[in-house]
């Protein structure tokens, strides 16, 4: 029996929506994770002062205790300075949704018109709040993240003291660009360490794998496995948990987003031991983070065990990856 | 308002299943098609003459005329030259699937090995039956077509006699190898026509338009609609139509096929009158394949209109393509 302790793990990107679902949602992230860089994609988006502090009550409110800290941010736009140097101190990071590129990102931007971006991305850099970004431009869908690097590039080059977050990447085209700008860093989901498109349309359809960006191909998963493995410098785990009610994924028109965030330590656990990686998974799910974004979570300790686990069917109406499938590895303890 | 007249439709690749779902599914082809080649991937597989012949039956019963033909299959195996000569006047054609690689295709073929498949293929060269394949491999599910390529070559170069159909095809490399084998020709769906990954996971992931081969890249659906536009002499309508109930299409593991049969025609005329190219309609929907195939259907005649048809949320249960949307052609009369 092997077992194997984590320090303040992070999920350094998760949604944990608002009223009944995030009431459903929160303990469980709160359970095993120290704390968690929380999306701003509420209806309507987190874009003010207010929507960041009440928020984050809703959230601790639906946390059995204080051990969880959620790291909040904002909804992008083109904040003015002042407005970002009365909010630097409640959030974290700014999130970036290009418009209507994923699950309630209507309000995302538009164009990337450097210029009109300018004054609020100089500001950040001065404020030293990091920009995380969900990647995809609107071309074909195997495409959208590789075409979306000339942006990364453009900000990488035009704002070299702004750190940016490539989130949940999906293809070995972002991989590569971490080597290239030295303010570009990147999150991973578990679900693209483990997937590819063919789990989610190469035998049945499996609605529960469908996420954005969508898993791509077998070499892209390579790449992504060999960052998370190694605990590039660089690279964060971000679970980009995304909860929906079972009847908005098993239907006519599924939504996006896997549900990892309950399952997520654990599979890490049994990938990082698959191959003799272990020795790295606290880099990758805490210490990176730590370091890149300069934050100091409150003590926990949690210890797996190397024991089966059988993933529930339905976490209050949520469908988890693995469902009803057993899992390698289990917590033992949480301190 | 304009009209367009179709004689003799045939759909060249089509699901009629068995039971109850062939007495729901059979009179809507049978309504606006004179015939059609019917898939032999029941449970078990058409395998026998007795087979061939029974399921005939059931088809005929379960058509409301005698104005459908069903053009009957086999599912491949490696069959005697003695049992083919039983058989060759109930079939028109061998239909072959890899072993797993769609619906009901277990007992397909597990490995092209050509020296065992010699007798069976010399033999249904000599017989003049076609050989129809769904040319997929098992690889990376956007390859799988592309990597097949390379058996159609193996089979055509060696059997060049043998008349191959490359059934639904879904990609650029499979329009490209019309032209290079005399012997190779080609049906293509309705939908393959329509759509391609984007439209099945690219925003809400679609169940309903999930189908094997699935669809691919913009590229690919271009060369598809050019060679189906001009009415290339080798390529055939073939709806490739597989009815699921919509349980099975609306869960956990959504099962592969499009449901098209009642509105191919109808959006056939949409498509073709959208690029101006219905005066080569009739040689896609009927006449290539009479000559490729060799068949005389019985008179039919369809008027088609170009007035509005909004298409049933359901049919007996099964969700078709375009369920509660308005299309842009209706038939208007059928004789």
């Amino acid at each position: 029996m092997k077992t194997h302790t984590l320090l303040m793990p992070l999920d350094m990107h998760l949604h944990l929506r608002d009223g009944v679902m995030l009431e459903n949602v929160a303990p469980l992230s709160a359970y095993s994770f120290s704390g968690a860089l929380v999306m701003p994609n509420l209806v309507p988006p987190v874009t003010t002062k207010e929507d960041v502090i009440a928020y984050k009550e809703r959230i601790m409110a639906s946390v059995p205790n204080d051990y969880f800290e959620p790291y909040m941010t904002l909804f992008y736009q083109n904040y003015d300075k002042a407005f970002l140097e009365s909010v630097v101190d409640d959030i974290l990071a700014i999130k970036l949704y290009p418009a209507g590129i994923t699950t309630n990102s209507e309000g995302g931007v538009k164009s990337f018109d450097i210029e009109a971006m300018r004054p609020t991305l100089n500001a950040m850099s001065e404020l030293d709040i990091p920009l995380c970004i969900h990647g995809e431009t609107d071309g074909f869908v195997m495409d959208r993240e590789a075409e979306f690097m000339s942006i990364y590039e453009l900000l990488a080059q035009n704002f070299p003291k702004l750190k940016i977050v490539m989130e949940h990447i999906t293809t070995k085209a972002a991989v590569d660009m971490l080597d290239k700008y030295e303010n570009l860093y990147a999150t991973i989901t578990l679900h693209h360490l483990l997937i590819t498109l063919d789990d989610v349309v190469g035998g049945m359809m499996k609605p529960h794998l469908f996420c954005k960006p969508i898993a791509k191909r077998p070499e892209d998963r390579e790449a992504l496995l060999k960052v998370a493995l190694e605990a590039h410098p660089k690279v964060m785990f971000g679970s980009d948990s995304a909860p929906h009610p079972q009847h908005k994924k098993e239907s006519c028109g599924c939504a996006a987003g896997v549900f990892t965030a309950p399952i997520a330590l654990q599979v890490l656990c049994e990938v990082f031991d698959e191959f003799n990686a272990l020795e790295n998974l606290q880099d990758f799910v805490s210490d990176n983070a730590q370091r890149i974004y300069g934050i100091c979570p409150e003590f926990k300790e949690i210890t797996l065990v190397d024991l089966p686990f059988t993933v529930p069917e339905s976490y209050s109406g949520v469908i988890p990856m693995y469902a009803g499938e057993t899992i390698g590895w289990s917590i033992e303890s949480v301190e």
